[in-house]
């Protein structure tokens, strides 16, 4: 592989993506995806106790179901990376436990899927493994509680706020296949513009995401045209509308062929998501469920996944900091 | 590089630590290893208003000292890989978001730095980067207010309990340099072996140590006696002692080579921490002041380095969980 240009990095053999899983909660398997996903659940427990242990199945179901329709053993997977929104990553942990896969946890909070591809994509390229496994999760309840109220107090939700997905997304990044393949990556760097708004999430999250778009195009020599689509992964209809502006004043137009995961999981006058989806499983799951599958088929042939995250937690929200962003890209093409 | 044994990646131009650096707490500056560190405070806060915001500005500064001790700029730092054990990494995104290199955040617990030069090495002899920048903090306040109770509450603290280490280590990691260099690295697997005392940490991690360091063993064809020094992160004296026996019961003797970071860095008599030290910070302070010293100046010619981590967080205990330990390996030459 090279390095090229400011932080993009070009495979010498792109890694091929495999296969994909995917499992998302109730909500979303009523809206305009559902038919792509491999399951949808019925209830956000899922039989489990606790949304905590429901969300680490699911990471742990969607992980085998990957596994099982990739039709390799889990002993020929070399390296898992893995993580998600709970405090210490608690839904990877638990949930791949019993894998018998050496563990990389990583934390990009919502950026965390790609991220997982980043370092799975150099792993393969540099010969360090032949097949690794990358996933991760979100669970609407768990996060809720976790970084907002508790769901029993009904507190009313802001036009801003997003949805966080319940799911998860996984897939197995592979030296042999036959593609689609990940030819290049843009791992993004942190960028606080000083939003403190833990209610507009996409508004924070916006600028990483133009900053790493902007640097990838500028590292490959690309425009936006070169992509059939370019993805981000959660900044929902206030993000999106941002990205979309800003690109504009930055001399990219991307109006016709951009759009986010936020705004493709929920449907907007039937789900009342306000700004659209959230969460790792947000681009996790609409990645490994839908757009995997148009690569696949061919019906897209490249595209560049961005998906953002938001650095910030409860403690940090309350010390009156601002809300740091980061995006970090990944080129898919047939 | 390649992929020897079951989970060992040999480099073929093994990547060189080129610089470290350390900042630590008043605690452990009144501790034995005290002049291996760069910087000992004086007090937790260093002017802060918060442990959290004091916890980022320890990881800040020691990241600026690692870079202008290097002699390099810090643009020719490609990528930093860093994280911490609060929740969301909070001090290593708000620490690092404005150094301005594209970051990978990761979250191995107190595995956390050998993560994070596992992950650098493997980019640099990929020659995905030319410098890596690798980081880790932790706090005692910060984590006990988080982990277990608030401080003012005056808590006695069990004799099994251990002692998070305050500060910060870092490194770069380089394709070019006069070592020490990292040979191999052997990522480790999830192993959960049922202890569920959160205050017994130790025990948790041991039996992930063991898997990794006789894994390690194995994928080499080494002996223990093949190392001057085989160093765990943050197991403690009661931990130090479970993987010294079951070692012995597995046909391995380290019992004249191997100590623990937990046990080095306190004093036992005159420092009451019980168990010993833990956090990220524990082992990244003591081999970024100590032991990188001592390979630097040729006193230790070969070290391996198994950082350990509790894959937990105060949910989890108390919906009844066990406790998940992983551990990382990485051999240092001269």
């Amino acid at each position: 592989m090279k390095h090229i240009g400011k932080q993009t990095i070009q495979f010498d053999n792109p890694p091929t993506i495999l296969e994909t899983a995917s499992i998302v909660g109730p909500k979303e398997g009523q809206g305009p995806l559902a038919k792509y996903f491999d399951q949808c659940l019925e209830d956000e427990f899922w039989g489990e106790k606790t949304w905590e242990k429901a969300e680490s199945k699911i990471i742990k179901e969607t992980v085998n179901s990957v596994i099982s329709k990739s039709g390799i053993s889990a002993d020929s997977i070399d390296y898992c990376f893995a993580g998600d929104l709970l405090n210490q990553c608690i839904s990877s942990s638990f949930g791949l436990r019993e894998i018998n896969i050496p563990f990389f946890g990583i934390f990009g909070a919502c950026s965390t899927f790609v991220e997982s591809l980043c370092l799975g994509s150099v792993f393969i390229d540099a010969k360090a493994a032949k097949n690794v496994l990358c996933a991760t999760s979100s669970h609407f309840c768990s996060a809720e509680k976790q970084f907002r109220f508790p769901l029993e107090l009904g507190n009313q939700r802001p036009p801003s706020s997003q949805w966080t997905v319940t799911g998860s997304g996984a897939a197995i990044v592979s030296a042999s296949g036959t593609g689609p393949y990940i030819t290049s990556i843009t791992p993004g760097k942190i960028i606080d513009m000083g939003i403190k708004d833990a209610n507009n999430m996409g508004a924070a999250m916006a600028p990483a995401a133009l900053d790493t778009l902007i640097t990838h195009l500028q590292d490959t020599g690309r425009k936006p045209s070169y992509y059939d689509m370019i993805v981000t992964g959660d900044l929902g209809y206030i993000g999106k509308d941002i990205v979309t502006e800003l690109a504009e004043t930055k001399g990219y137009n991307i109006k016709n062929n951009y759009n986010d995961c936020g705004v493709l999981i929920f449907d907007k006058e039937k789900q009342d998501t306000h700004s659209g989806g959230s969460g790792c499983a947000c681009i996790g799951t609409t990645f490994s469920g839908y757009f995997f599958k148009q690569l696949k088929q061919g019906k897209l042939k490249r595209i560049l996944l961005i998906a953002t995250g938001a650095l910030t937690n409860a403690t940090s929200s309350q010390q009156g900091e601002s809300i740091p962003g980061i995006a970090h890209a990944i080129a898919i093409e047939n």
